[in-house]
C-alpha cells in the first residue's frame, strides 16, 4: 500500500521508538520535564526566537498564537485557502472571537501588493471605530492547500514590513517550515525573523508521532502558556513525545529533500499521463496537487484506492498526494503505475 | 446643507414626534408594552412570519439571528461586502463564534451557481468533521455596499432552495427590504418567504429615530428573546420608539419611491459630469455609488463637504450618496451643482 | 392597581413626554446627537468621571464595562446575589468569557475583610498561572436582591483600596446609585470616586422610559464605544430617549426620598401583620423584602395579585415590593389593606 | 526526595516504557490508530458507556464535556472547590461561555438536599427566561481539593436523580474515579451509571505519562470529537500515549490500595505530631489535607522542601500531600520524619 494522503501518517522509526523509550521525563505542567525543555530550547534556537512552547497539535499551536495576539472582535488576515480558515474547526472564531478576512492568491502565496488593499484605512468622515481592528496577518509556509508552495524569505519580508507599518502583527503557520527551508536553502530562522510568532509541527514531514511548537518572544510564550493550559494542552510527562521530536530534528530534516525529489518525480510521471493535468514545475516541496480531466477526482481517487494507492480529493477535479518518510522505496513507480491503470481502466 | 451620508441620519417629522409623545407604554421586559407588541405583530404580518421582536439596532437584529441559528465553531456564508462582515464590529465571531466565508459578487448579488462551490462536500476519505459545519447563508437585500442593489424574489428563491437542500438556513438582512419591495413592486413577505429569519430597520429609509426588528417562527423568536436580553437589548418603555416605527410603516414606506427617483436623477446628472464614472442604469434604489476619476475620492468628498454636500468615501476611488426623507426639495439640483463645482475647482 | 413589582415599570410623565417630543436629535452613531451628548456630559459630571456613554439597558452598561476591563479566561468577583450573576442572562461568561467567583453576604454588602480571602495568592510551589487572573470586583449599590441596601462611601472605599492594592479594578453597578445617594446624603460622585467604572440607570427609580449610562475615564469610554457597537447598542436618534433621561435627572432625583419614606411606611405596616416577618429598620431605600410565614410566598403573591396588588416572589418564603413614582397617593395604605386581607382570607 | 505534591508527577515504569516503545500506531485524526481505539473501547467498557475519546489532558476532557452539553449563556453547577472552578484556567467561561454557580460543602461532597435550593424555579410573575438555563451539574469523584473524598454511589445516584428530574444533565469529573472505585469496593461503571458523561485521567494515580478520556453515549462522543479538534486536541500517532494508558489500566489500578494505605498511615503519623491538625478518619484515598497550627502553612512547606519532602500549600493554614506509585518504599516514614523535624526546628 502506498499511502500519499498526508505526511501526518508517518509512524515512528525504530530509532525514534528507542529515543522515546529512553526519554528522561518530569511533570511539564510544573515546568519539570527536561526533554520538553530541551525541545523548546532547540526549537527556539532553530527559529531564532527567545522561547518556544510544546503543544499537542498544529491546530493548538496556531490557535494559541491567535489568542495571544488578539482579543474577541478583532480581525485577522489570511490567504483564502489557509489551514486556519478551513481545517482548524472554526477555532479562530470559536476560541478567540476572530473574524478572518481572506486574501485570494494563485497558489497560496500573496505579496505586499496583494495585501495592501486589505489594510483598512478608515475615512475620518465615517463613524469612529466602524471597522474591526485588523491585528494580525497569518502566513502559511509551505502552503498546504496551495500545493506545498514556498513563500520566499523576500516575499515574507515584504509582506511583514507592510503589515508592521500598519501595526499588524505577523504569525507564521510553519507546520511545514522545515520543507520550505530545505527547498529554498535558507535557514528556518531566516523566515521566522519576519514573524512575531511561529508555529512548527514535528508530526508531519519530520515523522514524530505527536506534537508541535509555538515560538516567539519570552513574554509572548509566557502568555501562550496560559492559553495552552486553557485549551487543555497542558501535558504531564510529555518528554515521551518531545524525545521523538528531538530525534526528528536531528535525523529527519535533511532527508526532506528526498520527499521533494519524489514529489517532483511523481509530478513528472503524472504529466506524461493522458487524463491528468499538471505542470511539474509548480511542485516545490513534498505536496503534489494535480487535476484529473478524465473523470471526477473522487472516482479517480476511489479507483486508485482499490489498487493500493491512497490519495485525497482536493476539490471536484483535483487530487492531492503527499510524500513522506514512511513510504517504500518504489513508492513513486508504484503510484504512477496504479494511477496509469486507474486512468486506463474502462 | 445636503446630507447624503446615510439614510440613518433622518430625524423624526413633527407628525412622528406627536405619535411618539402619545405612545401608550408598559414594561416590555415584562412583555407589557402595548405599542411594542403592536409593532411586532405588524412587522410579523408584513413579513409573513409568525412573530417578530423589537431591538435597538440593525446590528443587534442580525447578531441575535446569527446566534439563534448557530453555535460557536459553525460557519456561515455571506456576500464579500456584506454589512455583517465589515461594519458590525466583528460581532459574528465575537458574540457567536462564527467563521464567515465570503462569496464575491459584482454588486452585492450572487445567484445559486455562485453559491454552489461554497457548499462544502466532504470526501469520505477525509477525517470526519474536518470542515466546520456550514449552518447559514446571510443575504442582504437591498445590498448596502453593493450600491443599494435589489435581490429579486426569484434569485432569493433559487439561492434559498440550494441552501435548504444542503441543510443550510437562510437569514435575510433586510435593513432596507422596504426599498427592495418598493423598487421591485413585490411585497416584503414575498422576499421573506425564502428566509428562515429576517431583520428589518425602522431607522433607515423609514425615518424612525431608533429600532429594528427580527422576524421568524414563534419558536425562533422565543429563542431570540433570550439572546436579545443577553446582548443588553431588553428595553423598558420601548413603546416610545415603537410608536415612531409604526408611524413610519404607515406613512413612510410608499414615499421611498421618491428617494429612488432622486437617486436616479442624481446618477443621471453625475453621468454628465466629466471626472465622474457611473452608469445610471445600475441605480436601483436610494443609494448611488459612483467613481471619481478626476481626483482621489477623499479629496472630492472633502471639497463637496466644504460646500455643504456631505457624502462618504466608499474606497479609494468611490463615493456613496444616499437619498432619504430628511432632505430639502432641491437636494438633487444642489448636490449636482456642488459636485460639479468641486470637480471644476482648480 | 398598585404595582410594586419593580421601579422599572414607571411610565413617563406628561412633562417628560413633552421633553421627549421636543428633543433635538442627530445620528448618535456618527456622534452627532446633541441631546445624547448633553446627557453623557451631565452623567459624567454627576459621577465625577471624564466621560460617559449612553446605552439601551443596564445589562448592556454592565456588560460593556466587564468586557472593557477584561479578556476571556479572566475572573471577576461579585456579591453572591448580584444582578450580574443572576439576571443578566449569563452574559459575563457568554459575552466576555468571565468566571464570576461570588462572595456571600448578609444583605448584599460585604466589607474588605470579607473580600480578603477571595484575593488569590498563588504559592510559588504551584505551577505558574494555575489560577485565572482576578481582574475586577463588581459592587452593586444599592443592592437589588439584598433589599435595596446601601454600600456606604466608606465601605466602598475600603473594599476598593484592597482591590486596587492587588491590581484588581472596581466596577460599580449603580443602577440605583441615585437611591444610595439620596438615602445617605452623599453625592453620587463620592461613591463613584472609588470605582474605575460606574453604570447608572435612568429607567428605574428616575422614571425615564429607556436607557442607562456607563462612566469612566476618557480612554475607557472610547473602548466602551467599540463594545457598545459590537453588542448592538449603537442607536441613531437616541436623543429621543436621552431627553427623557435629562428630564429625569432634573426632576426625579430628589423625589426618590418619597419612595424611600413609602417603603419604610409599608415595612412598618407589614411588621404589624401576623404572618409576615420583617424588621422595618432594614429598609434603607425603595425596596422592601419581607418574609411570609403564614403561607408560601407564591400563594401570598397570588392572593394579593387578584386583589390588585402586584409584587414578586423573591424565594420560597420571601416577597419583594418596590416603590416608585408611578404609584397612586394612597399606595401604601392600599397595599397594606390588600396584604392584610390576603393573610386573613381562609 | 519524597515528592508528595501530586500524583501527576509519576514517571513511567520500565514495563510501561516497553509497552510504549512497542505500540502499534496510526493516524488517530483519520481514526486509524489501533492502540487509541483499543484504549477508547476499554475505557468505555470500564465505565459502562457506549463510547470514549482519548484527549491530551483532564482539563480538555472536562472542557469538551461542558462544551458538548451546553451553549454559551447556559449555567452549570459545581461544588465550590471543584477543579473546573479553580484550576482549569477559567475555561468553562472562556471556551463555552458558561456561568458556574457553586454549591458549598464540607469536604467536596454535597447531597441532593444541598443541591435542591440551587435548582432555579422561576415564578410565572417574573419576566420569562430571566434566569440563565441550568443545564448541567458537575460532580468530582474523588474530590481533589476536598481531600480525595469519595462520593458514594448512593449519593451520586440521589444527586443525579434530582438533577435529571429538572432536566439538568450530570457530568462526572472522574480524574481519580479509579481511586473512588478501589476505596469503596464498587466498580467504576457503578458510579458512571449516574452520569451522562464521565472524564477519567490516566496520568494521575495510574501513572501513565499523558492522557485522559471522555466517555458517554455514541452520539455524545461523536460531538465530542468535533470539539476535541477545535480545542487542538487531535493527535496523530497517539497510540504511543494510549499504550501507556492501557498498561496502566492493566497493572496500576489495584495497586491504588497501596497509595490509600500509605495516605492513612501518613495521616495517623501526622495526627501524633504537635503543631498539626488532622482527623485521620477523614482520609479516604491517596490525598491527605492537614492543618498546620504551629506556623503558616507556607513556612512549613518551605522547611519540609529543604529537607527533601515536597508538598503543596492548600490555603493559609493547610497543606496537601498526595501518595502515588513513584515513591520509595520508606516514603511514609521519611515524610513523617521530615515533617516532625520541620515542626521541631527553632
Amino acid at each position: 500500500m502506498i499511502d500519499l494522503r498526508s505526511d501526518t501518517l508517518t509512524r515512528p522509526t525504530p530509532a525514534m521508538r528507542a529515543a522515546i523509550a529512553a526519554a528522561e521525563v518530569g511533570d511539564d505542567v510544573y515546568g519539570e520535564d527536561p526533554t520538553v525543555a530541551a525541545l523548546e530550547r532547540r526549537t527556539a534556537e532553530l527559529l531564532g526566537k527567545e522561547a518556544a512552547l510544546f503543544v499537542p497539535s498544529g491546530t493548538m499551536a496556531n490557535q494559541v498564537a491567535l489568542r495571544c495576539h488578539t482579543e474577541p472582535g478583532d480581525e485577522i488576515l489570511a490567504e483564502a485557502a489557509a489551514h486556519i480558515v478551513h481545517v482548524e474547526r472554526g477555532a479562530p472564531a470559536a476560541l478567540s472571537g476572530l473574524t478572518i478576512r481572506t486574501i485570494p492568491s494563485a497558489a497560496g502565496v500573496f505579496d505586499a501588493d496583494d495585501l495592501r488593499p486589505f489594510v483598512r484605512v478608515p475615512s475620518r468622515y465615517m463613524p469612529a471605530g466602524i471597522f474591526p481592528p485588523t491585528k494580525l496577518v497569518c502566513l502559511e509556509n509551505t502552503h498546504n492547500f496551495g500545493g506545498g508552495t514556498v513563500w520566499s524569505v523576500e516575499t515574507m519580508a515584504a509582506v511583514a514590513r507592510l503589515a508592521h507599518e500598519h501595526g499588524i502583527k505577523v504569525h507564521l503557520d510553519g507546520a511545514r517550515l522545515w520543507n520550505a527551508a530545505v527547498a529554498s536553502g535558507r535557514r528556518e530562522a531566516e523566515f521566522a525573523a519576519h514573524a512575531d510568532s511561529v508555529s512548527v509541527c514535528f508530526s508531519k514531514g519530520l515523522g514524530a508521532p505527536v506534537g508541535s511548537a509555538l515560538a516567539g518572544s519570552a513574554v509572548f510564550i509566557e502568555r501562550a502558556r496560559r492559553f495552552r493550559g486553557m485549551f487543555g494542552g497542558g501535558m504531564r510527562q510529555a518528554g515521551i513525545l518531545a524525545a521523538a521530536a528531538l530525534h526528528a530534528l536531528d535525523h529527519h530534516r535533511d532527508r526532506l529533500a528526498v520527499d521533494h525529489a519524489r514529489a517532483r518525480a511523481f509530478a513528472a510521471g503524472l504529466a506524461a499521463l493522458s487524463g491528468i493535468g499538471i505542470d511539474p514545475g509548480t511542485v516545490q516541496t513534498n505536496i503534489v496537487i494535480f487535476r484529473v480531466t478524465a473523470m471526477p477526482a473522487a472516482a479517480f481517487v476511489e479507483r486508485c484506492w482499490k489498487q493500493g494507492l491512497r490519495m485525497l480529493p482536493a476539490g471536484a477535479d483535483k487530487v492531492r498526494a503527499v510524500f513522506h518518510l514512511d513510504l517504500p522505496e518504489n513508492a513513486v513507480e508504484e503510484a504512477l503505475r496504479i494511477a496509469a491503470a486507474a486512468l486506463a481502466a474502462p
